[in-house]
């Protein structure tokens, strides 16, 4: 059956990525584990050890690589060398052997770099209940090795080296009072992330401790790649680094600095699900507590009634208020009102005489605002969705582990 | 866009209906409320009071109808003699004006039969936040009280009075030492119903009390319909009767065979689902606890991953095995196993090397199996979803409220 492509959005390269960051290099070769020949082994090396913090994914099923980089950065005490990457395969569900393999791959860096192994972190992404073809692992790792570099191409070619089935690049990155945060993820179809995985990478030049990063991290992945999960459908590789290479001093505020950029990548993500037209933000207000807003967000967020009617522009307040009617949180319905790219549909519990026409004209964008305000208390919460259209049928129906 | 549109399964009509209960009659006639001039007003009488009991929609924007029904069941004591239903129109989100339409149908047809009000009953489905159009309602109410009869073919018309978009009749039946019981009911699209809410009537000609029915009714229901309502994404105007007639002694075992055409109807509600082309019983076994099995079940029922690569066919354990391994309630992730259509696709935590083209081939099928096996005890829970195929889309992306 002919799908119609939804256009694939285009974006202006960043000005900046993680190379710009001061003692970082990057690389990204073709070591030939995608059948696509595309690049897909990726490098970050610091030029002296770097904090690092991440999160990982809660999946029970986590991947190899997600279990040896825990125990890596708790072994190192947060300080890296570097992060080995493969995409194309994601070394998960393989049992003991993944485990060697994925410990294979951070030798290899940690011998070539002259450092502890536990500093060195490593990811994969790709298809899963797969063993890794470590002769093209190898290979790749030593070319990339060699290839490093920290130009901006460089920088390219390292973000090239970790998509899979993304249909653009996705980079973000600011500057702040010469000091540069950039960021690059890979991830599409965040709904409910398959196998694709999520992995993100941000890096920063400012002197900050592992300590500091780890605690601020949770609370900028709450407003972005949290925010994005709706279904808590963590697949079993997601990993999001946030790194400092220690050159400069930092501001007492600099994660208020670290978020938009992490915002950003993950409405790129959000952008690229499968087969998505468009990004909705579900802002919920006046919530009993900041919890309850957020399952009520989620529980809108995650139906795919709701992401249907955002697909087919239908400005559909049932299903919107009949999705928060359903949550076990919401304490005062006759309070609800709905506000939808800024149109009232909605008003203390009953629909109001808005222009259907003109809101499915306003719903034609790339970015779409659902507000639900409640009259519970003050809890309030954010989240990013994806529409679901055709396509998303197809990639998934069509898709093969 | 041409999207093919699955073969409407059809289905031999039962051999018993709702008039087949000894003592009950039953109308279907056409109002004018529907647009398409489809029959849309139907009505149950009972010769003699029945006993009654009802489940309804446990959404906070309850429609006035089930409001309404809740409070005669109770005043009543569960003792009633009719059921008015109405369809396009559900009387949701109607304010005071909705209130006073619902009992007005009341009234009416307690004033023909010369019974109290709190002795009617009434459900609406359709459309919601439009007021229902009286003077069409009360003419329909006036021409069912002259049809009512007690035959197959009135029973056949209070059928096609209650649907709404569903694809085809859905009607069960059973009898058991000389007594009947037989059932119809509407809805599709169950995974998230939507405002096209499910409505179900079961009936029985053997003498039970009113508590009685409404203890086991909770049971029943929990293997049936609440089996397909995966969400709890119950609508507005969500409502399931089970009536009885009083005419015969019943066995101690009544419930257990009443639970069978509960099961079918619900069977082939989650067969229409929008587009769908097979419902998949999804059975977890060997969890913490039933809790823990039915939370995981849902999980997995309601992945929207999940529904498409069954839609395609695609023996995707990964996607399976990746929601299992999302649930906070799963114990020991190495123990699980997954049985598709009777194939082993994964086994204690790994991938097995089973026939993916045979895998596939088997899930064509309209009736597909789903096992989870899980290794944390001796909980389980069964749910029935549909796919999430192309015709899914096109029907929510240009349903308009």
């Amino acid at each position: 059956m002919s799908i119609p492509v939804p256009p694939v959005p285009s974006f202006p390269p960043a000005q900046f990525t993680l190379t710009s960051v001061k003692g970082l290099s990057a690389a990204g070769v073709k070591a030939g584990i995608k059948a696509s020949g595309n690049p897909d082994v990726g490098l970050l090396v610091s030029d002296a050890p770097m904090a690092a913090a991440g999160i990982f994914t809660q999946n029970h099923y986590a991947a190899a690589p997600v279990t040896l980089s825990r125990t890596h950065l708790a072994r190192s005490g947060g300080l890296v060398r570097a992060v080995i990457v493969n995409s194309g395969n994601a070394n998960a569900c393989t049992g003991a052997q993944g485990e060697k393999d994925a410990l294979e791959m951070c030798e290899r860096v940690a011998k070539a770099l002259g450092c502890p192994v536990e500093q060195v972190l490593v990811c994969s992404t790709g298809v899963i209940g797969v063993k890794l073809p470590m002769d093209k692992v190898r290979a790749g790792i030593d070319a990339a090795l060699a290839e490093k570099a920290n130009d901006l191409e460089a920088g390219r070619r390292f973000l090239s080296a970790i998509m899979t089935t993304d249909a653009y690049p996705k980079e973000a990155s600011a500057q702040h009072a010469g000091a540069t945060i950039a960021g690059v993820c890979k991830g599409a179809g965040m709904i409910e992330p398959n196998m694709a995985t999520m992995l993100a990478f941000m890096a920063t030049d400012w002197d900050l401790r592992a300590e500091q990063l780890k605690r601020s991290l949770p609370t900028i992945a709450a407003s972005s790649f949290n925010a994005v999960h709706v279904d808590t459908h963590t697949s079993t590789n997601d990993t999001l680094l946030l790194l400092s290479t220690r050159a400069l001093a930092p501001p007492t505020d600099w994660a208020r600095h670290v978020e938009p950029v992490a915002k950003r990548l993950s409405w790129l993500i959000a952008r690229d699900g499968e087969g998505a037209t468009k990004v909705t933000t579900i802002e919920v207000t006046g919530a009993a507590s900041d919890e309850a807003a957020k399952a009520i967000a989620r529980r809108v967020a995650s139906s795919a009634l709701v992401r249907t009617a955002l697909f087919g522009n239908d400005p559909n307040w049932g299903r919107f208020t009949s999705q928060v009617g359903n949550a076990p949180e919401l304490r005062h319905p006759k309070a609800l009102s709905c506000v939808l790219q800024g149109i009232e549909v909605f008003k203390q519990g009953e629909p109001t005489a808005f222009d259907r026409a003109a809101a499915s004209k306003a719903m034609a964008a790339e970015d779409v605002k659902l507000e639900l305000k409640l009259g519970d208390g003050r809890g309030h919460a954010t989240v990013m969705t994806s529409d679901l259209g055709y396509r998303y049928v197809q990639v998934n129906a069509e898709y093969t582990t």
